[in-house]
């Protein structure tokens, strides 16, 4: 397995988005201090102009797209539509399905995204796309989405053991101590971020443990409103 | 907030740890093409040498600190025994707590680590240490640990929940959709790794959902041994 990791040129990225043209105002519930002045940077490998072939293209969401979506900047979509037919699989967490939606790759496909920024990211794909309001994460075809970051490692959880050994996988999450949601259905944020047509009557809590053992749980109220 | 990000040299630092001197045979249940040939690279912005006062440090653990201590370099445990009197918190994820081990900083505390890889990481300390064999998490004075990478999450969400608006740290969790374990002593792991020592009575099962919210789970077996 061959990691890349793309942007428009190679070396360090800050992984903290570039300012918006249009800063929304301060969120007062939130302290400034709580803004990070920088954040981590990773190492860009290609960019869209030498990347390899891929199998499997990831996109990730957060601030970042919105950014870019601000300024007009389509470099990525513009990628993503030029590489979609070569690709197996492509993968979206959060708002990674808007820029799926703008590349075009999304018409006449489910998808679903970050349940906080529904309003935001739906706006996207011409009326094309079948945002769906209730999942942690959708699979059509060779494209897959998740909703907000955590239900991102959900869904490559699911997609890493549909393609490899489902053991090794199981071994995989038990060593990272991760308990996974299984049932892509399960959304209790389309609930609590109030989404047009989010299903009332899923349940918010999830019974979840090692994968490959046998647990329950209590049925109890597990915290008060 | 300020993050910074420490290595013997500032730049790029691979993910990917370096090789062991005495690498442990490959196991054959798992097929080399899931070794990654590389991994992502992160920026550090500081050295040993020169990081600024800090307040909190946070020490991740993995296959790098394995490949440290077997070729005998002990720069992360020298810094963390010289800070370590300046610092408000240390925590440590996964096999971390055998560098905080190995510094000396959990004589005469609890501590805990990744059950998968138990045996080698309480080896260190000098039998000074209270390693709980059935934690998700621990807190003792300023030294929190953590047990395998997932427990981390859990662990730094409890923690900012201490010291931050907890109300502000909810919302961070459901807009990342992040459904966090909130007992410390919940830890099917220690069950499922055979930790010597493991409170085999504890659930394996949690039920989780969003946070700030009322849900109860099913009760059900949620899957087959």
């Amino acid at each position: 397995m061959t990691l890349s990791m793309l942007w428009k040129e190679t070396g360090p990225v800050w992984a903290r988005p570039p300012p918006l043209r249009n800063p929304p105002s301060p969120n007062p519930n939130i302290p400034p201090a709580i803004y990070p002045v920088q954040g981590p940077r990773f190492v860009a490998t290609h960019t869209f102009t030498d990347a390899p072939p891929l199998d499997i293209l990831f996109v990730p969401g957060g601030g970042g797209n919105r950014a870019l979506h601000e300024n007009n900047d389509t470099v990525i979509e513009d990628f993503i539509a030029s590489r979609f037919d070569e690709l197996q699989y492509v993968l979206s967490v959060c708002t990674g399905a808007a820029t799926l939606a703008k590349s075009g790759v999304l018409a006449g496909r489910r998808a679903t995204t970050n349940k906080a920024t529904w309003n935001w990211t739906t706006q996207f794909g011409d009326g094309k796309v079948e945002w769906v309001p209730t999942a942690r994460w959708t699979e059509d075809g060779k494209v897959w989405t998740s909703s907000g970051v955590a239900a991102g490692i959900d869904m490559t959880y699911a997609f890493f053991r549909k393609f490899l050994d489902p053991a090794l996988v199981d071994l995989v999450m038990n060593v990272m101590e991760y308990s996974p949601h299984t049932d892509k259905h399960w959304d209790p944020y389309s609930v609590v971020h109030d989404v047009p047509g989010a299903d009332q009557g899923r349940p918010l809590g999830d019974c979840v443990g090692p994968v490959g053992y046998k647990f329950k749980c209590t049925g109890e109220d597990a915290m008060a409103a």
